[in-house]
Protein backbone atom coordinates (compact mmCIF):
# COMPACT_ATOMS: atom_id res chain seq x y z
CA UNK A 1 0.00 0.00 0.00
CA UNK A 2 1.37 3.56 -1.12
CA UNK A 3 0.32 6.48 0.26
CA UNK A 4 0.57 10.41 -1.19
CA UNK A 5 -1.26 13.83 -0.75
CA UNK A 6 -2.50 14.90 -4.36
CA UNK A 7 -3.01 19.15 -4.26
CA UNK A 8 -4.64 21.45 -6.54
CA UNK A 9 -5.76 25.22 -6.17
CA UNK A 10 -9.06 26.18 -7.64
CA UNK A 11 -9.64 29.72 -8.68
CA UNK A 12 -13.61 29.81 -8.40
CA UNK A 13 -16.89 28.27 -7.18
CA UNK A 14 -17.28 25.75 -9.96
CA UNK A 15 -13.83 25.17 -11.34
CA UNK A 16 -13.75 21.55 -12.06
CA UNK A 17 -10.34 20.35 -12.59
CA UNK A 18 -8.60 17.54 -14.02
CA UNK A 19 -6.98 15.32 -11.36
CA UNK A 20 -6.28 12.22 -13.69
CA UNK A 21 -2.51 13.31 -14.35
CA UNK A 22 -1.53 13.66 -11.37
CA UNK A 23 -3.39 10.34 -10.06
CA UNK A 24 -1.27 8.41 -12.54
CA UNK A 25 1.74 10.06 -11.77
CA UNK A 26 1.28 8.77 -7.87
CA UNK A 27 0.33 5.16 -9.55
CA UNK A 28 3.67 5.38 -11.45
CA UNK A 29 5.33 5.98 -8.08
CA UNK A 30 3.90 3.36 -5.79
CA UNK A 31 5.22 0.86 -8.47
CA UNK A 32 1.87 -1.15 -8.05
CA UNK A 33 0.65 -2.74 -11.52
CA UNK A 34 -2.41 -4.25 -10.40
CA UNK A 35 -4.91 -3.18 -7.81
CA UNK A 36 -6.91 -0.43 -6.75
CA UNK A 37 -6.46 3.65 -6.41
CA UNK A 38 -8.52 5.33 -3.30
CA UNK A 39 -8.90 8.90 -3.68
CA UNK A 40 -10.89 10.87 -0.98
CA UNK A 41 -10.90 15.05 -0.85
CA UNK A 42 -10.39 16.03 3.02
CA UNK A 43 -12.98 19.04 2.55
CA UNK A 44 -16.74 19.43 2.72
CA UNK A 45 -17.21 21.85 -0.09
CA UNK A 46 -15.78 19.85 -3.05
CA UNK A 47 -16.39 16.54 -4.23
CA UNK A 48 -15.04 13.87 -6.81
CA UNK A 49 -16.31 12.26 -9.67
CA UNK A 50 -15.91 11.45 -13.29
CA UNK A 51 -16.62 12.69 -16.46
CA UNK A 52 -15.48 13.45 -19.80
CA UNK A 53 -13.13 16.60 -19.77
CA UNK A 54 -14.98 18.92 -22.07
CA UNK A 55 -16.10 22.60 -21.41
CA UNK A 56 -19.60 21.79 -22.75
CA UNK A 57 -20.52 18.79 -20.27
CA UNK A 58 -18.76 20.77 -17.49
CA UNK A 59 -21.01 23.52 -17.49
CA UNK A 60 -23.83 20.78 -18.06
CA UNK A 61 -22.98 19.61 -14.84
CA UNK A 62 -22.86 22.75 -13.03
CA UNK A 63 -26.35 23.44 -14.16
CA UNK A 64 -27.48 19.88 -12.86
CA UNK A 65 -26.13 20.69 -9.33
CA UNK A 66 -27.52 24.42 -9.10
CA UNK A 67 -31.34 22.53 -9.41
CA UNK A 68 -30.50 20.56 -6.42
CA UNK A 69 -28.82 23.28 -4.69
CA UNK A 70 -29.90 26.52 -6.20
CA UNK A 71 -27.79 29.91 -5.56
CA UNK A 72 -31.32 32.18 -4.72
CA UNK A 73 -32.48 29.62 -2.11
CA UNK A 74 -32.75 30.14 1.45
CA UNK A 75 -29.93 28.15 3.13
CA UNK A 76 -30.28 27.00 7.19
CA UNK A 77 -26.29 26.81 7.38
CA UNK A 78 -25.73 30.79 5.67
CA UNK A 79 -28.61 31.88 8.35
CA UNK A 80 -26.50 30.45 11.24
CA UNK A 81 -23.29 30.65 10.14
CA UNK A 82 -23.01 33.61 7.87
CA UNK A 83 -21.14 31.69 5.40
CA UNK A 84 -22.81 32.14 2.47
CA UNK A 85 -21.68 28.18 1.58
CA UNK A 86 -24.43 26.18 1.93
CA UNK A 87 -25.17 25.52 -1.30
CA UNK A 88 -21.63 24.15 -1.88
CA UNK A 89 -22.17 21.57 1.71
CA UNK A 90 -25.02 20.61 -0.23
CA UNK A 91 -23.74 19.19 -3.49
CA UNK A 92 -20.83 18.56 -2.53
CA UNK A 93 -22.92 15.74 0.26
CA UNK A 94 -24.61 14.46 -2.72
CA UNK A 95 -21.89 14.05 -5.24
CA UNK A 96 -19.35 12.57 -2.17
CA UNK A 97 -15.96 13.09 -1.10
CA UNK A 98 -14.40 9.43 -2.45
CA UNK A 99 -13.65 7.63 -5.57
CA UNK A 100 -12.07 3.96 -5.96
CA UNK A 101 -10.53 3.35 -9.36
CA UNK A 102 -8.86 0.08 -10.69
CA UNK A 103 -5.13 -0.16 -11.75
CA UNK A 104 -3.66 -2.59 -14.17
CA UNK A 105 -0.29 -2.50 -15.96
CA UNK A 106 0.59 0.47 -13.47
CA UNK A 107 -2.26 2.43 -15.30
CA UNK A 108 -5.70 4.12 -14.69
CA UNK A 109 -8.23 1.40 -15.97
CA UNK A 110 -11.01 3.89 -16.90
CA UNK A 111 -12.31 4.41 -20.11
CA UNK A 112 -11.58 6.78 -22.27
CA UNK A 113 -13.96 9.82 -22.01
CA UNK A 114 -13.10 8.84 -18.54
CA UNK A 115 -11.54 11.80 -16.63
CA UNK A 116 -11.20 11.96 -12.56
CA UNK A 117 -12.15 15.53 -11.55
CA UNK A 118 -12.23 17.59 -8.41
CA UNK A 119 -15.30 19.54 -8.21
CA UNK A 120 -14.88 22.94 -6.43
CA UNK A 121 -18.04 24.04 -4.92
CA UNK A 122 -17.04 26.51 -2.59
CA UNK A 123 -18.42 30.21 -3.11
CA UNK A 124 -14.87 31.47 -1.73
CA UNK A 125 -12.14 31.92 -4.16
CA UNK A 126 -8.35 30.19 -4.35
CA UNK A 127 -8.91 27.36 -2.26
CA UNK A 128 -5.68 24.95 -2.17
CA UNK A 129 -7.41 21.46 -1.36
CA UNK A 130 -5.80 18.06 -0.55
CA UNK A 131 -6.99 14.20 -1.95
CA UNK A 132 -5.57 11.53 0.20
CA UNK A 133 -4.54 8.95 -2.42
CA UNK A 134 -4.00 5.27 -1.82
CA UNK A 135 -3.00 2.62 -3.68
CA UNK A 136 -3.03 -0.65 -3.40
CA UNK A 137 -2.46 -3.91 -4.56
CA UNK A 138 0.88 -5.64 -5.82
CA UNK B 1 -8.09 -6.91 7.20
CA UNK B 2 -10.46 -6.13 10.34
CA UNK B 3 -14.72 -6.54 10.02
CA UNK B 4 -17.16 -5.30 12.13
CA UNK B 5 -20.69 -4.51 12.17
CA UNK B 6 -21.86 -0.69 13.60
CA UNK B 7 -25.83 -0.23 13.95
CA UNK B 8 -27.49 3.04 14.96
CA UNK B 9 -31.14 3.42 14.90
CA UNK B 10 -33.15 6.03 13.62
CA UNK B 11 -36.29 7.96 14.89
CA UNK B 12 -38.31 9.27 12.29
CA UNK B 13 -37.78 9.77 7.99
CA UNK B 14 -34.77 12.49 7.77
CA UNK B 15 -32.76 12.06 10.53
CA UNK B 16 -28.79 12.15 9.99
CA UNK B 17 -26.71 10.21 12.56
CA UNK B 18 -23.13 11.29 13.11
CA UNK B 19 -21.82 7.50 12.92
CA UNK B 20 -17.83 9.12 12.66
CA UNK B 21 -17.22 8.52 16.57
CA UNK B 22 -18.37 4.82 16.17
CA UNK B 23 -16.10 5.03 12.88
CA UNK B 24 -13.19 5.62 14.85
CA UNK B 25 -13.54 2.92 17.60
CA UNK B 26 -13.91 0.31 14.89
CA UNK B 27 -10.01 1.43 13.44
CA UNK B 28 -9.42 1.73 17.04
CA UNK B 29 -10.05 -2.05 17.29
CA UNK B 30 -8.46 -3.07 14.13
CA UNK B 31 -5.24 -2.14 15.11
CA UNK B 32 -4.79 -1.03 11.95
CA UNK B 33 -2.53 2.51 11.52
CA UNK B 34 -2.45 3.16 7.82
CA UNK B 35 -4.91 2.23 5.12
CA UNK B 36 -8.81 2.19 4.39
CA UNK B 37 -11.81 1.97 6.70
CA UNK B 38 -14.87 0.74 4.24
CA UNK B 39 -18.65 1.58 5.39
CA UNK B 40 -21.55 -0.29 3.42
CA UNK B 41 -24.77 0.25 4.53
CA UNK B 42 -27.19 -2.79 4.08
CA UNK B 43 -30.68 -0.95 4.20
CA UNK B 44 -32.41 0.12 0.31
CA UNK B 45 -33.65 3.05 2.38
CA UNK B 46 -30.44 4.91 4.20
CA UNK B 47 -27.00 5.94 2.82
CA UNK B 48 -23.87 7.18 3.69
CA UNK B 49 -22.01 10.52 2.88
CA UNK B 50 -19.83 12.98 4.45
CA UNK B 51 -20.85 16.56 5.62
CA UNK B 52 -20.30 19.03 8.19
CA UNK B 53 -22.60 17.56 10.97
CA UNK B 54 -24.51 21.25 11.64
CA UNK B 55 -28.26 21.23 12.03
CA UNK B 56 -28.53 24.08 8.87
CA UNK B 57 -26.89 22.27 6.40
CA UNK B 58 -28.26 19.29 7.44
CA UNK B 59 -32.20 20.52 6.69
CA UNK B 60 -30.71 22.19 3.60
CA UNK B 61 -29.51 18.68 2.30
CA UNK B 62 -32.87 17.22 3.26
CA UNK B 63 -34.58 20.29 1.04
CA UNK B 64 -32.27 19.53 -1.77
CA UNK B 65 -32.82 15.71 -1.62
CA UNK B 66 -36.74 16.56 -1.65
CA UNK B 67 -36.20 18.39 -5.21
CA UNK B 68 -35.39 15.27 -6.17
CA UNK B 69 -37.93 12.69 -5.07
CA UNK B 70 -40.67 15.31 -3.42
CA UNK B 71 -43.31 13.89 -1.07
CA UNK B 72 -45.83 14.71 -2.94
CA UNK B 73 -45.05 12.95 -6.44
CA UNK B 74 -46.71 9.70 -7.47
CA UNK B 75 -44.75 6.77 -7.17
CA UNK B 76 -44.73 4.00 -9.56
CA UNK B 77 -43.30 1.90 -6.38
CA UNK B 78 -45.84 3.28 -3.84
CA UNK B 79 -48.99 2.19 -6.49
CA UNK B 80 -47.41 -1.20 -6.95
CA UNK B 81 -46.91 -1.51 -3.40
CA UNK B 82 -48.65 0.62 -1.18
CA UNK B 83 -45.27 1.06 0.76
CA UNK B 84 -45.10 4.94 0.71
CA UNK B 85 -41.30 4.77 0.38
CA UNK B 86 -40.76 5.45 -2.90
CA UNK B 87 -38.97 8.82 -2.28
CA UNK B 88 -36.81 7.08 0.04
CA UNK B 89 -35.64 4.30 -2.45
CA UNK B 90 -34.97 6.67 -5.22
CA UNK B 91 -32.54 9.29 -2.55
CA UNK B 92 -30.68 6.25 -1.20
CA UNK B 93 -30.08 5.08 -5.01
CA UNK B 94 -28.79 8.31 -5.33
CA UNK B 95 -26.73 8.94 -2.61
CA UNK B 96 -25.26 5.60 -2.32
CA UNK B 97 -24.47 3.00 0.29
CA UNK B 98 -20.68 2.86 0.34
CA UNK B 99 -17.98 5.37 1.36
CA UNK B 100 -14.30 4.44 1.46
CA UNK B 101 -12.05 6.91 4.00
CA UNK B 102 -8.52 6.72 4.73
CA UNK B 103 -7.25 5.63 7.94
CA UNK B 104 -3.85 7.36 9.27
CA UNK B 105 -1.92 6.76 12.74
CA UNK B 106 -4.67 4.75 13.93
CA UNK B 107 -7.80 7.58 13.26
CA UNK B 108 -9.85 8.80 10.35
CA UNK B 109 -8.21 11.37 8.19
CA UNK B 110 -10.92 13.37 7.06
CA UNK B 111 -11.33 17.12 7.13
CA UNK B 112 -12.44 19.20 9.90
CA UNK B 113 -15.69 19.54 8.96
CA UNK B 114 -16.18 16.65 7.48
CA UNK B 115 -17.97 14.16 9.24
CA UNK B 116 -19.71 10.97 7.95
CA UNK B 117 -23.46 10.53 8.46
CA UNK B 118 -25.99 7.77 7.87
CA UNK B 119 -29.11 9.20 6.06
CA UNK B 120 -31.85 8.12 7.23
CA UNK B 121 -34.67 7.60 4.49
CA UNK B 122 -37.32 5.63 5.09
CA UNK B 123 -41.00 7.01 6.00
CA UNK B 124 -41.15 4.46 8.90
CA UNK B 125 -39.82 5.64 12.45
CA UNK B 126 -37.36 3.80 14.76
CA UNK B 127 -35.37 1.40 12.41
CA UNK B 128 -32.29 -0.44 13.25
CA UNK B 129 -29.48 0.42 10.71
CA UNK B 130 -26.42 -2.06 10.58
CA UNK B 131 -23.53 -0.62 8.60
CA UNK B 132 -20.89 -3.47 7.44
CA UNK B 133 -16.99 -1.65 8.24
CA UNK B 134 -14.07 -3.23 6.97
CA UNK B 135 -10.77 -1.87 7.90
CA UNK B 136 -7.36 -2.86 5.82
CA UNK B 137 -4.14 -1.77 6.00
CA UNK B 138 -1.67 -2.44 8.38
CA UNK C 1 -6.86 -9.99 -5.25
CA UNK C 2 -8.49 -11.56 -7.97
CA UNK C 3 -9.80 -9.38 -11.18
CA UNK C 4 -12.46 -10.46 -14.17
CA UNK C 5 -14.13 -7.95 -16.84
CA UNK C 6 -17.95 -8.25 -16.07
CA UNK C 7 -19.85 -7.39 -18.86
CA UNK C 8 -23.58 -6.50 -19.87
CA UNK C 9 -25.79 -5.39 -23.18
CA UNK C 10 -28.17 -2.44 -23.09
CA UNK C 11 -30.87 -1.92 -25.11
CA UNK C 12 -31.75 1.86 -24.76
CA UNK C 13 -31.60 5.05 -22.95
CA UNK C 14 -33.02 4.31 -18.82
CA UNK C 15 -32.23 0.14 -18.73
CA UNK C 16 -31.28 -0.73 -15.17
CA UNK C 17 -29.66 -4.24 -15.47
CA UNK C 18 -29.08 -6.26 -12.23
CA UNK C 19 -25.37 -7.26 -12.02
CA UNK C 20 -25.59 -9.10 -8.58
CA UNK C 21 -25.75 -12.39 -10.33
CA UNK C 22 -22.64 -11.65 -11.95
CA UNK C 23 -20.57 -10.29 -9.14
CA UNK C 24 -21.57 -13.65 -7.19
CA UNK C 25 -20.61 -15.34 -9.65
CA UNK C 26 -16.61 -13.89 -9.73
CA UNK C 27 -16.61 -13.86 -5.93
CA UNK C 28 -17.15 -17.54 -6.25
CA UNK C 29 -14.39 -17.70 -8.70
CA UNK C 30 -12.12 -15.42 -6.58
CA UNK C 31 -12.43 -18.42 -3.84
CA UNK C 32 -12.44 -15.56 -1.04
CA UNK C 33 -14.06 -15.37 1.27
CA UNK C 34 -14.37 -12.88 3.44
CA UNK C 35 -13.23 -9.53 2.04
CA UNK C 36 -14.05 -6.58 -0.51
CA UNK C 37 -15.43 -6.29 -4.30
CA UNK C 38 -14.72 -2.90 -5.62
CA UNK C 39 -16.67 -2.29 -9.22
CA UNK C 40 -15.64 0.47 -12.01
CA UNK C 41 -17.87 1.11 -14.80
CA UNK C 42 -15.46 2.01 -17.69
CA UNK C 43 -17.83 4.53 -19.61
CA UNK C 44 -19.09 8.38 -19.12
CA UNK C 45 -22.73 7.58 -20.19
CA UNK C 46 -23.27 4.47 -17.36
CA UNK C 47 -23.79 4.54 -13.69
CA UNK C 48 -23.70 2.01 -10.54
CA UNK C 49 -25.82 2.22 -7.46
CA UNK C 50 -27.88 -0.42 -5.42
CA UNK C 51 -31.67 -0.58 -5.49
CA UNK C 52 -34.55 -2.90 -4.96
CA UNK C 53 -34.52 -4.23 -8.34
CA UNK C 54 -38.38 -3.85 -8.87
CA UNK C 55 -39.92 -1.64 -11.81
CA UNK C 56 -42.04 0.27 -10.00
CA UNK C 57 -39.18 1.98 -7.99
CA UNK C 58 -36.53 1.76 -11.26
CA UNK C 59 -39.05 3.94 -12.93
CA UNK C 60 -39.14 6.77 -10.15
CA UNK C 61 -35.34 6.56 -10.27
CA UNK C 62 -35.32 7.41 -13.57
CA UNK C 63 -37.79 10.40 -13.18
CA UNK C 64 -35.07 11.29 -10.25
CA UNK C 65 -32.88 11.87 -12.71
CA UNK C 66 -34.46 13.40 -15.61
CA UNK C 67 -35.01 16.41 -12.63
CA UNK C 68 -31.59 16.70 -12.37
CA UNK C 69 -30.52 16.69 -16.48
CA UNK C 70 -34.41 16.85 -18.30
CA UNK C 71 -34.70 16.08 -21.73
CA UNK C 72 -35.32 19.21 -22.88
CA UNK C 73 -32.82 21.06 -21.56
CA UNK C 74 -30.06 22.61 -23.45
CA UNK C 75 -26.68 21.05 -23.26
CA UNK C 76 -23.73 22.67 -24.07
CA UNK C 77 -22.48 19.09 -24.44
CA UNK C 78 -25.07 18.56 -27.36
CA UNK C 79 -24.26 22.45 -28.83
CA UNK C 80 -20.34 21.57 -29.54
CA UNK C 81 -20.33 17.71 -30.70
CA UNK C 82 -23.94 17.01 -31.40
CA UNK C 83 -23.91 13.90 -29.92
CA UNK C 84 -27.16 14.44 -28.05
CA UNK C 85 -26.08 13.15 -24.92
CA UNK C 86 -25.35 15.57 -22.26
CA UNK C 87 -27.72 14.03 -20.27
CA UNK C 88 -26.68 11.02 -20.10
CA UNK C 89 -22.90 12.22 -18.98
CA UNK C 90 -24.93 14.33 -16.28
CA UNK C 91 -26.40 12.06 -14.48
CA UNK C 92 -23.69 9.51 -14.82
CA UNK C 93 -21.01 11.71 -13.19
CA UNK C 94 -24.21 12.39 -10.62
CA UNK C 95 -24.05 8.87 -9.73
CA UNK C 96 -20.43 7.86 -10.19
CA UNK C 97 -18.93 4.75 -11.57
CA UNK C 98 -17.73 3.34 -8.71
CA UNK C 99 -19.14 1.07 -5.97
CA UNK C 100 -17.42 -1.80 -3.61
CA UNK C 101 -19.31 -3.66 -1.16
CA UNK C 102 -18.57 -6.14 1.63
CA UNK C 103 -18.08 -10.21 0.59
CA UNK C 104 -18.30 -12.89 3.42
CA UNK C 105 -18.36 -16.12 3.67
CA UNK C 106 -17.99 -16.22 -0.11
CA UNK C 107 -21.37 -13.97 -0.69
CA UNK C 108 -22.10 -10.47 -0.89
CA UNK C 109 -23.03 -9.00 2.64
CA UNK C 110 -25.64 -6.48 0.87
CA UNK C 111 -29.14 -6.03 2.14
CA UNK C 112 -31.95 -8.47 0.98
CA UNK C 113 -33.49 -5.52 -0.96
CA UNK C 114 -30.71 -4.55 -1.98
CA UNK C 115 -29.06 -5.33 -5.74
CA UNK C 116 -26.42 -4.13 -7.69
CA UNK C 117 -26.93 -2.35 -10.68
CA UNK C 118 -25.48 -0.56 -13.99
CA UNK C 119 -27.38 2.25 -15.01
CA UNK C 120 -27.42 2.75 -19.05
CA UNK C 121 -27.52 6.44 -19.33
CA UNK C 122 -26.83 6.79 -22.74
CA UNK C 123 -29.12 7.94 -25.94
CA UNK C 124 -27.87 5.68 -28.33
CA UNK C 125 -29.49 1.77 -27.45
CA UNK C 126 -27.36 -1.36 -27.45
CA UNK C 127 -24.12 -0.78 -26.43
CA UNK C 128 -22.08 -3.27 -24.41
CA UNK C 129 -20.67 -1.70 -21.10
CA UNK C 130 -17.55 -3.46 -19.36
CA UNK C 131 -17.49 -3.21 -15.46
CA UNK C 132 -13.98 -4.16 -13.67
CA UNK C 133 -14.93 -6.10 -10.61
CA UNK C 134 -11.79 -6.65 -7.96
CA UNK C 135 -12.33 -9.26 -5.62
CA UNK C 136 -9.98 -8.93 -2.40
CA UNK C 137 -9.22 -10.26 1.08
CA UNK C 138 -8.67 -13.62 2.27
Amino acid sequence: MFRTLLTCTSSKEGDIIDVTPQVETAIAESGIRTGLVHLFVQHSTAALTTIEFEPGVLSDLKRALSVLAPDDADYAHNNRWGDGNGRSHVKAALVGPSLTAPVENGRLLCGTWQQIVLLELDVNAGRKRSIVCTVSGA
